[in-house]
């Protein structure tokens, strides 16, 4: 039994390599690779993703798995997790026929290449064309891959397992109910002032501070890195090695420096992931939800909190002594905190943010179901901005083209964000009550009793539980959208109707 | 018969894809992966360097190979000349079994990690016992590859195709005959002062020159980029993605210059192989010694003449105001060809480098016919670089040490170097004849001539034709030393006998 569990372990460990391989060829081209190179670049991917599915979908695998599963009395209990979740996976991997593979490989270049395109144009007829087709496959998938009662929950399960359309529906439903009013009512008060964040920010000096930043999460640099690229993104290529990237605009500071602190958080729960469990399930992350909590409890809970920046103001101010010097913290916290509708998601204050997510998801349920065609994308997009952030959307570039996901066959990518959101609220309002030195801690610029209990509770456990096992284990109840409403509306009192 | 060879490139290309991940993945070591990243890369790259192996040696491949080959008259000239290099490196790569493939793998990790610490700790008794295990090991490959009459022959097969001991001792006889009294007579002269040289050059104003030069040469930064590394390397990640990495000292402008110009030889080498050709002999490079040949040929041939300096000394001066202003031309030229032994080769000038060759050739050649044991290797090296260059060998650093070549188990790869350099001089006087302009557009900084040239004579055969067959079509005979015996003797007697 030990021989054929550290069999399994060794293929396991091939595929990971492979894995971490794309994940190369994918960091390189984004932050490094010239244009020349694409098309070469293009086949290393596919012939690497190939051989990884083949590695990860062969007989010897899958008789491995069926044996170590008939057995699993003699597994320990870590090994016996390890074992289920690598045959779940193998067993949908291998719905997967060869020819689905290819089509769907192919589907996405063409599809990634026609948004590109419909970026420069402004044009997004080309994109909606190849754009129906992938729904087709989509479709398509969900039917291979099966399901019980709505077909995007084949295709969500794959990034947030266990989560159904069952859960997400009443979920986003109380979002609707709670948030829009409460936004609304903000929207009502005097916007912020925030025309100091659009000063000249010299963007080695925001690199700089970003370092700094990333260097007081507890991001370790002896095992990571950070660089520009276009979209910011964090990679790994095995427990030494996670690197992220950011990006800078001289005209508004927020953009790297939020984007930095989020990529630290979703790098510190990587770098927080037991090495010696590499390749297996126990030495993942449990779900993209729970990424994206680690992400965001960093970017919004501690980045964007007050406590955060009485340590950090000074360093900013110091860093920027020119722009800053007369900006009160006051200043500086509400101004970070502005809600205000905007038409691109990733420029979303916190608030607004889950509208956008809303959006996207009841479209992309409804294109899988096949109650929306694409052919009606455009205009149900537009609908949905008025009715949601109240405003129109000019341009297919503020529209449906600004997101990447569903060019690259993502469908199903979205609803992870808010959940991460949500997560992140209730684990943070969990830290808050474990941890009463937390506040003063943060105050005096130290995170790393947040990073201990984060690791503590959930970086060290892997996939061993799952995304709502974790969050009832450390929080002693499921996920419940009430703590993010309840930050949000503490939060932003605070902001808009007691500062008055 | 089409479909058959249609295959065969598809296979052959697969092949070609994972050596680009393998190269992707090195590079990646050498310019950005931090310490913690050490582990899953050895990981990675023996699982790629499994799967590549694998894929290079399957039976279906060798099955077409000699399907192919069985009907060579039905392929076209270039479809039979890859068809036949093909199926000598895949008989080759077939002699190595598992076995042996893994033991070296092993005992080059283990090499070049005593390597390292040997370098650190400037003690090379740990190298010496794994140096001893290795060399074993080569006699044991000599063995597995077969040769007819020096053992040293297989392994130098490897790297420069149909080149022998037989042919390589009269060569280094000759060099031998002919240089070394040629260096002493220059070591009598008075030295030239070069003090200037040592000056503080800031090392982003060298980068921006370096960068400057590889664009002067023709280098395709669409196709490629310049990086830091600690050791200057050119790699290829495809036909559109070839690139250098140079290294700069602040009190040694030289360095950072020349390994610019000498890895940019390569690069353009490599940016003028046939892209269409991708992953087949017509597609690489024709040997070692070939290669070695361009960039030779631009670091020194071009690139430490007076002409180009003619053009370029005036930027540097602009580039460095306050270090060079009072420094003539004939200064600067004067300076960057001093003759002067130096214990490191890779600080040699450009003759008594091949003394630093000559002394490795013999050793590698005589450790692996087994007339040199490890245990007497310090002892020779340093007799013989008291007899060629003068020099006392002071420490392990200094000695044996310097090279990581034998630590990666590399052993051939050395003679490859001074074949480059001769290569290069008698390529270039071919040059010179056939184009009167050459000298006037390299005094004006216009190297595109000689780019077409070379474009035209050498990059675009790829492998079509042998290393020495290539040599004969462009110049009408073998290699022959006495091409750059010449070139030496009218260089320095001009700078050390003519100018005094």
């Amino acid at each position: 039994m030990t021989k054929k569990y550290q069999r399994y372990v060794h293929l396991l460990q091939k595929v990971a390599d492979l894995e971490a391989v794309q994940a190369l060829l994918g960091w390189d081209q984004e932050v490094n690779m010239p244009e020349a190179g694409a098309a070469s670049r293009a086949r290393q991917l596919a012939t690497v993703a190939g051989l990884s599915h083949e590695l990860s979908t062969s007989e010897e695998l899958g008789d491995l798995l069926d044996a170590l599963h008939a057995r699993g009395d003699q597994l320990g209990t870590a090994e016996r997790r390890n074992v289920e979740l690598s045959r779940r996976e193998y067993l949908r991997q291998r719905r997967y026929n060869r020819d689905f593979v290819e089509r769907h490989s192919r589907l996405c270049s063409e599809a990634y290449e026609k948004w590109l395109q419909g970026r420069t144009t402004n044009d997004s007829t080309a994109y909606l064309e190849v754009l129906d087709r992938m729904v087709q496959l989509k479709r398509e998938e969900a039917e291979l891959l099966g399901y019980t009662d709505h077909p995007y929950d084949a295709l969500l399960d794959l990034f947030e397992p266990e989560t159904t359309v069952a859960e997400l529906d009443p979920l986003f439903a109380e979002v609707r109910k709670k948030l829009v009013g409460f936004v609304a009512r903000i929207r009502e008060q005097a916007p912020i002032d925030q025309a100091f964040m659009q000063q000249k920010f010299a963007t080695d000096v925001q690199w700089d501070f970003s370092l700094l930043l990333l260097r007081g999460m507890g991001y370790d640099f002896a095992a990571g890195r950070q660089d520009l690229s276009p979209h910011p993104f964090t990679t790994t290529f095995g427990p030494g090695d996670i690197r992220v990237t950011t990006r800078a605009e001289e005209n508004n500071f927020a953009n790297m420096c939020w984007s930095s602190i989020h990529e630290g958080g979703h790098a510190l729960y990587e770098q927080g992931l037991p090495a010696k469990a590499y390749g297996l399930p126990l030495g993942k992350a449990a779900s993209l939800g729970i990424h994206e909590s680690q992400s965001r409890l960093w970017e919004n809970n501690v980045g964007r909190s007050k406590r955060f920046w009485e340590y950090w103001y000074l360093r900013l101010q110091e860093h920027f002594p020119r722009q800053l010097a007369r900006i009160s913290l006051h200043q500086f916290y509400r101004a970070i905190n502005r809600i205000e509708p905007s038409l691109i998601r990733t420029e979303s204050d916190e608030l607004h943010y889950h509208f956008h997510i809303l959006i996207r998801y009841e479209i992309e349920k409804q294109l899988i179901a096949g109650s929306l065609e694409v052919a009606q994308l455009p205009e149900v997009w537009a609908d949905r901005y008025r009715e949601y952030l109240g405003l129109e959307v000019p341009d297919a570039r503020r529209g449906i083209l600004q997101d990447i996901h569903w060019a690259y066959g993502s469908f199903r990518y979205f609803p992870t964000y808010s959940l991460g959101s949500f997560y992140a609220a209730q684990f943070f309002h969990r830290a808050q009550q474990e941890l009463p030195q937390l506040e003063r801690n943060l105050a005096a610029g130290s995170t790393g009793t947040l990073l201990v209990w984060l690791r503590e509770k959930i970086h060290r456990h892997g996939q061993h539980y799952s995304a709502s096992d974790l969050c009832q284990r450390i929080t002693g109840e499921k996920l419940n959208f009430q703590y993010f409403m309840s930050y949000a509306e503490k939060k932003y009192d605070e902001i808009y109707f007691k500062s008055l």
